[in-house]
């Protein structure tokens, strides 16, 4: 039985102040099997994690050190890499020398072409010069529901994205079986702020974003790449859509609104509805609502659900679907745990929340 | 010259503490030429204006009354009805008749057709029985920048709803010019919570909707019917197209971000700034951004501007339009004082804030 | 040992659908020993708890019913009443007759003496006459770390109000001690709008009190009585003090800022950590932070903490003491779970949270 | 008559793009007398300012400049500082020299003695070398409504802190008429997030700041010098008192509880309001509120008011006095305006709003 494992899993966590970060420190504190086994940081390097996060108090108390691959190597079996993009591909190809299966928060791996990764990455491409070309083929996009025996088997997870989880999960049931246009795909999307991370930026600041809400990276956010290549892999062919993310002024959480064109405008809501749940048949953290219910992100805050909810416009075959889930964790660390509990054989769902504290 | 009349003019606001009323209630109050005749209200009738509203004083305390239309013809140039849909209707033909002047925030006169009207507002059409055809035919729908020459002789004003007024300022220019297709038009709205009123109601809690983000009336939502109906009058013929309407945890303001395809896919970015500038020449009250600066509600916070962006897809044709007003003022009693200033024979923005207080 | 009983525990949630019910559902939904027998609620009675609540489905779906005396008696060992003052007493003697342990989350049994409550709850007092005077001096007040041995012992618990669990829990150690005045102790109190309940009201509504925040209720406010009832308990004579409470635009948590004056103005604010830490010694939900460290209530949010923070003024020998809880878990349903883990023979913390998802 | 002169005034604003600066561009551009002579800015020095701010468009654009003492005094006969403590040192005696009048929203010269300064102002103290005691002393505190008179006439306007503005509102009237005690006095304060400013810092974020509340500076805060200074001054003796800052999650507002005993525990809060009515009389920015009526800084936001109520606990001789102020108007650059107001000779509330937009 997958879940009667308790051979335990030594966990490095490789940048851990961020927000993902403190996720994951959170949520492998408290896994039944999963363990801390060292916590690396820069900034932070010979505090105290317990002195220096007093809300967040892990069982035993470890000091922040600075990263060394040989330590990890000797005191972890998984290293989950929480690092600004590009520096993930510096460490990740001498973890996996040493053994370690690692799971990259990053984009550096989400791209099964490392040109297209430097193509998106510009900035980031001629900063870390790169030439790790297998290392991307091999690669598993970690987007668990999809992937899970690719996962299984893999040393290197590349999480998703926050905004492409919450995309394509709405997404991937009807382009895999040709149900909608894959032309004229809209996505509109809107993320709370700790998408933005938690190094100071001005436009982040409560007094600026507090009751506001406004556009971003319109046309050319990096995400669409993201969007487009998982798309075009389902649908079989080249997807091209538009995708506007929006600040909205809320913590945590990411509403998709998606909107496409039935192939056959037949279809219902309930058609539709039936479809999603079918797919997503027995996977623990889809929820599809009865139609007419919406989706708040509050609703799946703190939990690695995605819940999701579809309509129809019987005058023209339009259908609109909606998708929430936490960006924090479902959209990473939540997604980076549930990636681990597969790798190491457990059910998908040990040690991760399924509901919210309401409200 | 227009702002040269002193003329005083007279208003009485029916439906006075609602947070329509209150915006009304200030800005009468500071107007240069405009007063505050009387202020009705059924809740509050009896009590003293500045004792129940601390925060709201006007210089000349009133007492809030019960609405009697003798009483406001006596005392009034103008009226505004700041009052329930459906109810509107049942005091205009009074007004009318006693030679006021009626500026409607309701939806009562928004379609030129009274049955489109009682397809739309069923609920309503059941409990207030209508047969002002005429009326509804007769009315001037009051898009200030667009209609100023039938406003300025109208006698009975039907401002337009608050998404209307974000999503058609910006289809307005495209659609007459016939520059992009009236097919497949996407506008994904988002709103602040006092949309939703003054009354309690528990989906509008801060406990509810604070940190969270949600559709609502997806599809089916009334705004459509009149968005269509304006599209369609600027097309020349019958639009349809999607309209979604979302929560967001905020007090004030509207971003429309709509979607479509330009005709000429050759147009670039640039290109359609230029339209929408020309077409929106020396108009106080809205103002178009430099491509690549996107616009947050923030910006319009406590005004009657309309602030609008525009970027293209060169990838596909496709065209990305964001709107941004603050719901009770341009959407509301902003553009209703606007257009009673075009009634009056001032200049259209006279009394009306143009600038915010940042942040 | 305490924590090796698994003698299930069945409780009956009588008042499911505010929010106290909701954290109730969930805590023991996911609680290893307790089981959730009945939930009953008046307005939703008839419907299932998961399609009323997609936000928080159970594992097992139950109908929401109207409470019936017999039926809890025959489906629980334990009730949890979490209803409007006054109506609690008209069931709890009801349910004791018949064997239920009773954990009341009202105020109705939280003054020794009835007449004091009938004082302080007027308005209740005469919509419910009471006369179960014995009652009011057999239950037990369950401020958990305090009381845990008559907790352990009672079959009627009233759970303390959110404000007298963040206010005294920092009041205790120095009153019982007499190591500060009781002349002169002031409670400045911050609360999230979450205290004032999900039935809607207008100074709730996210429009008015967002970007704002207010004292209410100043020298008169019910729960006064009930900080001033247990600090003069713990300080062996009567103690008058002054409470503010403020409400804040947020939606859970509530700090408390207390300010007194030290019998012995030499004490630090080392010292004065140090006699905290004494007292609430292996008090698994009680943190003392370091001098210079001050709590946010962030750091408790959807957790059972309490968090405290200590300061002298080494001028005048005043001491400021700081408390934070989420006030709908310590504050409420938490602290109603620890009691009856105390009362069912478990240790005091299983099933409750201790670590806060950040941010 | 005060208010007939139209002399201009020309003034230089040096420190525009902080909170404090984009408010006092707001002001002046829509002054009726004043005018913007120049803007001056080290950060974005050479680019204009309505293109970097299109949300707050002068009416004559103007490129921001570095600071030039000569250029100031031949364009302006006022300059404003907004700049970090210690620089405005560095500055106003040489546009002192020029002629040029200086109101300067720093704390540099809010102590009558520069030792004072150096003693609460380390850091500051350190990094810019002082001497200008003599300017300290002839700089005149800029509370507008109790110092108008040496403000007429005065060179140096040194603006009171935002906190120190809203607690001695307060005070004053109870401390300069022996009142109340004037030991044992307790300040907590709580203040939106953009009193911290707009440069980015990690504890300003929205995911940082949102639903949550937290105290700091407890004890030290430099606040404290500042408010028991002017509390002393009108005391007759020295004063020192308890002021804890509290961080809320909302952009604007202070809002000050102030807890002190009065000398005759027979007064009632009717008998104190009545004292602060008679104390303001006339005053167009200070409102009494009716007893039983708190203040919300939603009240007062975007506003120079200043909103006050008072309580008595009967039962003890205990005052509870309530504040509250726009941080960013009354607290910071509305106050400059009405000081500059006073020195040109105009009514003090020219040009200054009184009444919000609500909600």
């Amino acid at each position: 039985m997958a879940n009667s494992t308790s051979k335990s899993g030594r966990i490095s966590i490789i940048g851990a102040s961020g927000y993902g970060g403190l996720q994951l420190v959170k949520l492998i504190n408290e896994h039944p099997i999963f363990e801390i086994s060292s916590l690396y940081g820069e900034r932070s390097a010979g505090k105290s994690w317990n002195k220096l996060n007093p809300f967040l108090k892990i069982s035993k108390d470890k000091e922040i050190v600075k990263s060394n691959i040989d330590e990890i190597a000797m005191t972890s079996d998984y290293a989950i890499l929480s690092l600004p993009n590009g520096l993930s591909s510096q460490l990740t190809p001498l973890l996996l020398e040493k053994g370690i299966k690692v799971v990259d928060l990053s984009a550096d791996y989400r791209f099964k072409s490392l040109d297209k990764w430097k193509e998106v990455y510009t900035k980031e491409a001629n900063k870390y010069p790169r030439f790790d070309y297998e290392l991307c083929e091999e690669a598993t996009y970690g987007f668990s529901e999809e992937f899970y025996n690719d996962i299984k088997n893999s040393r290197l997870i590349a999480c998703p994205g926050c905004y492409p989880t919450s995309s394509v999960s709405v997404l991937i049931p009807f382009l895999k079986q040709g149900l909608i246009d894959s032309e004229g795909i809209i996505i509109d999307a809107k993320s709370g702020t700790s998408g933005g991370g938690r190094n100071p930026k001005e436009e982040l600041l409560l007094s600026e974003c507090s009751e506001s809400i406004k556009p971003y990276g319109v046309i050319g956010h990096r995400h669409t790449a993201e969007i487009e290549s998982i798309a075009s892999h389902f649908a079989g062919h080249d997807v091209y859509l538009q995708f506007t993310p929006h600040l909205v002024p809320m913590v945590r959480g990411i509403l998709s609104t998606v909107y496409a064109r039935l192939r056959d405008p037949g279809l219902t809501a309930e058609d539709c509805k039936i479809v999603i749940e079918a797919f997503y048949k027995n996977q623990p953290f889809i929820d599809i609502l009865p139609v007419g219910t919406y989706p708040a992100t509050k609703w799946v805050k703190n939990t690695n659900k995605v819940m999701i909810s579809v309509e129809v416009d019987k005058r023209n075959g339009r259908i609109v679907l909606m998708s929430v889930i936490d960006n924090l964790l479902k959209g990473q660390a939540g997604q980076a745990i549930q990636n681990l509990n597969i790798i190491h054989g457990l059910d998908s769902d040990i040690g991760l929340p399924k509901i919210t504290y309401y409200p």
